[in-house]
């Protein structure tokens, strides 16, 4: 394969695959729910983030033995890889709006970044320098390809932006330099932490060297032999505890499995092994069967930060990483792209409206890390100056021991766009609903362009109208999400029922047609898998792709969350503020020994009007306790305890 | 206070109180459920755990630096702590039942300990020698208090059993070094986990010396001041986040809140501080109502071995470590003794049947860290000569890297029989049932014996025999656990009604009366507070003090246990083997995405008696799924991933 356009802004570039993606230049967001929040990373996130960095020396980290740099490394072994991700989250955002300040920030950084590179490639502040661990000695933990990853995702994300310059030089030479440590001849070792999987794939896209792309497979292939060091959270926990090939679920630390996933179905594409590509789709689907939240989130472990077993999804103490979040639209993406399914996109944007867009506070310079679904305790109040050693719990902290999250959200919301729609054989499919503007030539190389108007996901009206076409026949396709039961579309005054996955109008288009999309978004009732124990004999309300919760902050105190008890059979409606639904506080006493003899009695609060806001907008109220699962009535009764 | 009768073979003996503890001389147990276990103890775990000891090297732990020692410490850094409890076990062991060979290996032992003893009284093995960290370096990891404290126990037990001897000399020589290093003129710190808090004051109890006590009474009101360096975990982990006098109920790492509030309780009721005693039971009896498990057992974090909020009491990754367990007996027995509230026997009771019990092999020779409630995948057979990194999850381990629970077990079971019963102001009381022989003096000297016939928990009957009065009259009296609704005491032929949590028989008894309590064990379902989330919709079994479960072992399978539904209409039974409910499997599908609008339709699925085996028999039958709580018919059905 030739390199492909090494400019698209795509942030995925697959030289095959049903659909191809589009840049940054073809899918522009204009307004409405993801505009004002790349305007919180453009604005806030990414100079905290910097600002922060600078602050716990993770920047100066680059400098370690220059003249003015610091004596010795600071924060964790991964620091780097915080650094590469600002930068690639700058250099989509700068391809997303023209921030010239911006592109110098990123010049400065790459200069920093370059500056401590070593003559034969490597660059890892952390590693190989006298008082140092010596390089690669901590292949499971020491993430020094998990950093050259992320800095030839970076390299990958400017070149595509900004063209071919210093930084794709100093990531090719790192690349180069793990080729010939990991190679056929050399260290059959894969890292602790995956993330050079698909970078070298991406690397392989950008230069066309094909021993990036051989050097990601073998690594892939390495993996799940139980070569890294056994350990207190087994090798599941490094997805090294059987071959990708005959795994059939994700395991293990999350973030880490959902990164190789990515990895794997770029090998898979690019080396067209379709038995690969069916297998790690095989496993991301039953991931979503079995171990993914309601919010779209994964992740269901704290100690590990890792998947559990089927079924395994406590609403409190749910882990649901901010990064796994990430991660996860990545595989979907992918998934996506190869093989056409539309579903993949109803995954993506679960994910986005509510773990992203949860993630973040609303003035950018907070995040949550992990994503409780019910917080018991009220969330507490932290000031914005102090690092967070703990990873769980609310509320949004300004910085983390370990801040991947922030820059992490921060390079999928400066590329979000790419994610609205993509070109398939003849046509074009509009997979998340905006205000945007879709510019791009089909595949048979005619020029379209569509505009997207709604106020989506608070309405579920959408009309895309043409504005540049040929006049010759093409197929605009849509997304109908699962749960828009009743959705229409009318083209030229007719309506006709639209059902999911998707609704394709096939016409020779004229600049000015009008599609209208309606997709139901009133507020609904939805019930989990019984196999999952955490949350039976409850249900959740969604609203679109929208997940709700009840959160009673302590300023204005809803109840005790604990006791609160929801009328399944009076359907949720819109208010004012929020959804509504009609529940009541179960009496409850502190009798003692909190298990007894069953009594057959239900319970039947006083029930009245509550109101539930979407949980992305949870704890920016202060303080609080939330739940999104909701206990219905009436439920069986203890004898002793209650009443 | 002069020092209490220094070999009357009590765990713990404080100077007032409700209720007088007897020793082990006083207290026999001769057949039965736990004479099983103790037997198994003596035959098995004593000898696997000094065998693993050294062969993992904690015992030559005490030889580093001799010539013949070895060069570096081996374990973690409290390894000296578990040859403490072991010698510990021995003691009592060897209070239990003569046993000439195991007094030489504890004088073995106790020789080794002491030759690794500094000139001035410290004693660690991991700290302060060339290559170590300095001592008291590490106050929240180091666990070197931790350590001395249970060297303390060791010898307070060695000294109950065998009277005054170098173990005792050892201990003191630390105690005193400890009290010079951390009294009011040394240094203001606290340990990261407790321990030698009780340890101190039992040493007080046992030397007379008040310095200990008051040390003790130091360490407790020093802690909760946030001295411990900020932590991932929080100061709650350590019991440092508020002082011992402000809270309200027990959290962050269980064992250490559960040792911690043991010394409490024992500080307490030795400086009669009755403001003090009160809080800290109102501390564990919020926990028993909010933060236990069925089975009594204590913890539901795996990340941080830590109590979750109130109500967070998930069944899978329960964590429930044996050493919780142990604790909580521990702080029970102590409130059970300074209130003279029976319903702490009830908790013993049913921490012993269901944690206890189920933690060890029934060769002694392997056990449980973690009790799971709930296990979704198979547990997996492990090789007899493997040591496990990896806490949680079962089936019981030979050994574990962190090997605490073993010598906890045993040094708990080996003294056990002196949980059978006590002396109150007038009389006696018989706690616990099981066959056994109780011969003591009343407080007011005279010489009193029963014996007990019984074969529970199987059978709810027990025969009490006078074997010894003088004629007199004083009161006998049994406990009736909170579940033994209907229960009955028979005295010369006349029954009536005994209601928990306790029934008195005061009478003139002569020499071969027999006193019959019948205690209905028949099955019952129990159900839990609705404010547990994970269990809602669910009952479990329990028969009499013990709990129930469903397992399906691989050899012979039962089914799907997450499709599994109880019929709660029908009453559990009395089997041949085991209980038996009715029950069937709910018809499931993986459609794909677990969460759906409800149908309000419920499952039905054919119903058949199903076999329950006690809790503590679990995974004693190769790899097996398991889980205690039930979901029962009819609830309500999602709308299309079932059927």
């Amino acid at each position: 394969m030739a390199a492909s356009d090494p400019t698209g802004g795509r942030p995925v570039d697959p030289s095959r695959g049903v659909l191809r993606p589009l840049g940054l230049a073809e899918a522009r967001i204009t307004a409405g729910f993801w505009a004002d929040r790349q305007r919180v990373i453009s604005e806030g996130s990414l100079d905290h983030a910097r600002a922060w960095m600078d602050k716990v020396g993770w920047t100066g980290n680059f400098t370690i033995g220059a003249a003015t740099g610091p004596a010795e490394h600071r924060g964790r072994e991964f620091a780097d890889s915080e650094v590469y991700k600002l930068i690639e989250a700058m250099s989509w955002e700068t391809g997303r709006r023209a921030d010239p300040a911006r592109v110098r920030e990123i010049d400065e950084l790459v200069a920093l970044v370059g500056g401590a590179q070593e003559g034969d490639g490597y660059l890892n502040t952390a590693y190989g320098r006298p008082g140092q661990a010596p390089r690669w000695s901590d292949l499971a933990w020491g993430h020094e390809l998990y950093c050259a990853g992320h800095l030839i995702q970076a390299a990958v994300a400017h070149t595509r932006v900004h063209g071919p310059g210093p930084l794709l030089d100093v990531a090719t030479k790192v690349a180069d330099h793990v080729c010939a440590t990991f190679g056929e001849d050399g260290s059959a070792g894969v890292c602790g932490h995956p993330e050079i999987e698909p970078a070298l794939v991406e690397l392989y896209r950008v230069t066309g060297q094909r021993r990036y792309l051989d050097q990601a497979a073998l690594f892939v292939n390495r993996r799940g032999h139980q070569s890294l060091p056994q350990h207190q959270f087994g090798w599941s926990y490094f997805s090294d505890d059987i071959p990708v090939r005959a795994a059939t679920v994700l395991r293990g630390h999350a973030v880490r499995a959902l990164y190789l996933a990515a990895g794997v179905v770029d090998v898979a594409v690019e080396t067209g092994d379709d038995e690969l590509l069916r297998t790690v789709a095989a496993q991301f689907d039953r991931t979503l069967a079995r171990r993914t939240y309601l919010t779209g989130g994964m992740g269901s472990r704290h100690m590990d930060e890792a998947f559990g077993d089927d079924f395994v999804l406590p609403s409190d103490r749910a882990y649901s990483e901010s990064c796994a979040g990430v991660a996860a639209v990545l595989v979907a993406w992918r998934l996506l792209l190869a093989t056409g399914e539309v579903r993949y996109a109803d995954v993506i944007e679960r994910i986005l409206y509510n773990v992203v867009a949860t993630a973040i506070e609303d003035d950018g310079r907070a995040f949550f890390y992990a994503h409780t679904l019910h917080q018991r305790t009220p969330t507490r109040s932290l000031p914005d100056d102090e690092e967070q050693l703990g990873f769980g719990g609310g509320p949004r902290a300004p910085w983390f021991e370990v801040s991947c999250c922030l820059p992490n959200v921060s390079r999928l919301l400066a590329s979000l766009s790419t994610y609205l729609a993509a070109a398939d054989d003849e046509g074009l499919r509009v997979l998340q609903y905006a205000d945007a503007t879709i510019d791009t030539r089909l595949a048979d190389g005619r020029h379209v362009a569509v505009e997207l108007t709604t106020a989506y996901p608070a309405d579920g009206n959408v009309t895309i109208r043409v504005t540049a076409t040929d006049g010759g026949e093409w197929p605009l396709t849509l997304r109908v999400p699962a749960w828009a039961e009743g959705a229409t579309v009318t083209v030229d005054g007719v309506t006709s029922p639209a059902s999911a996955p998707a609704v394709t109008v096939r016409r020779a288009f004229a600049v000015g047609d009008e599609i209208r999309l309606h997709l139901p978004v009133a507020p609904r009732f939805t019930a989990p898998d019984r196999r999952i124990d955490a949350v039976r004999g409850c249900v959740a309300v969604e609203r679109g792709p929208v997940v709700y919760c009840a959160e009673s902050p302590m300023d204005e105190p809803v109840g005790d969350l604990d006791r609160l008890r929801v009328d399944e059979s009076r359907t949720p409606v819109d208010g004012a503020d929020g959804v509504t639904v009609w529940a009541g506080f179960a009496a409850s006493s502190d009798a003692g020994w909190p298990y007894d003899r069953p009594d057959g009695a239900t319970e039947d609060p006083d029930l009245t009007p509550i109101r539930l806001l979407p949980y992305h907008r949870w704890a920016r109220r202060g303080p609080a306790t939330m739940r999104v699962w909701l206990p219905t009535v009436p439920s069986p009764r203890r004898r002793s305890t209650d009443g």
